[in-house]
């Protein structure tokens, strides 16, 4: 007969603590962020006690849940930058972020919510939208990224993103990557810049 | 002492309709179609029985709420191709239904809503969408549009314009149009036709 372990408290907390994250991933995902707690509790299979023990408001619930998807966000943005060739690492970044907003929708909406009170969240987000500036500001400076495009606009592709929706994860993903490429062709820069100009003499007569 | 008209049941119940239909389209605006019908009923200030009698199922009350708004759409799309400019037509055309989706939420989601068992809807929006497909086609033929653009493009295009929102109606319509502008701008034939070629000969010796 096999000795099992008893279970200590701290691992049952532990146990809870992911099975209420694996919860609120998939009830936001499904329903957006409106989605009561009370929900979350129950696909979780905890009391709304132990759900406000863990997360004492839904901000902090959110912000646990989806910090590694920003982690991993912040990740692809991170790689763009360290390409040398600024156009490629600005188009590779957009498609894979498209891509992991468009198979999440729970964090597209926690990363997009307007949660003035949600410090972490907005904190997190301002940080990772500066990185993908700098990284669009690279390849406006090589010529790659028409110059009108703004801040702002990086946050519309997100916007834009979150919509679409397909029949499955494979076809949402191919749908975000159609887009992405739609919208990357309308940021190049219009004109593909000129090399530069040679000083030409008229041949003597 | 001015004397009041004894209201009659009929105009009693067609007042309901229309607080009812105005409440369906405030709350699916909000909440999505996934609203439940006694929110819809809460907010038009009738009962439960009344709202079903007016409506028995749910889908018939969001065909209901949204005939003017896919009526709206559909001139949208009639008025492009009257347009005798086929790029003028399917780029306006492409702007105003984006406005028009982006400032009602509600509709919005009630088109793009995979309703299997909503006829009405289903067949209004595949009325819908064919007329938008022949603009499309019309500004192919034309040398305007990329031949790579298919009808689910359309589809796309409606979907990514759901997810923008901004502060009030006016910067939602405004970053509708200039979403819209960036997709048009991707959707053009990916170069100009040329003028017809001149069969030139070489100048004798």
């Amino acid at each position: 007969m096999t000795r099992r372990l008893p279970r200590t408290e701290r691992s049952d907390a532990r146990d809870n603590r992911a099975r209420i994250l694996d919860a609120a991933r998939a009830v936001f995902g499904e329903e957006g962020l409106s989605a009561p707690m009370r929900e979350v509790a129950r696909q979780a299979g905890v009391g709304p006690a132990t759900l406000y023990r863990h997360f004492p408001t839904k901000q902090a619930l959110v912000t646990a849940a989806f910090t590694d998807r920003m982690a991993a966000c912040a990740a692809l943005v991170d790689r763009g930058l360290a390409d040398p060739d600024p156009e490629r690492g600005f188009r590779t970044a957009v498609v894979e972020v498209s891509v992991l907003h468009a198979l999440d929708q729970g964090f597209s909406a926690a990363f997009l919510a307007a949660y003035p009170q949600a410090v972490d969240t907005a904190a997190a987000r301002e940080r990772g939208l500066r990185a993908f500036t700098r990284l669009a500001r690279r390849a406006q400076r090589a010529g790659a990224v028409r110059a009108d495009l703004v801040p702002d606009d990086l946050v519309l592709l997100l916007m834009a993103n979150r919509g679409v929706r397909a029949g499955s994860p494979a076809a949402t993903a191919a749908a975000a990557r159609r887009l992405a490429a739609l919208l990357l062709q309308s940021l190049r820069a219009p004109i593909d810049r000129l090399p530069p100009p040679v000083p030409l003499s008229f041949p003597g007569p």
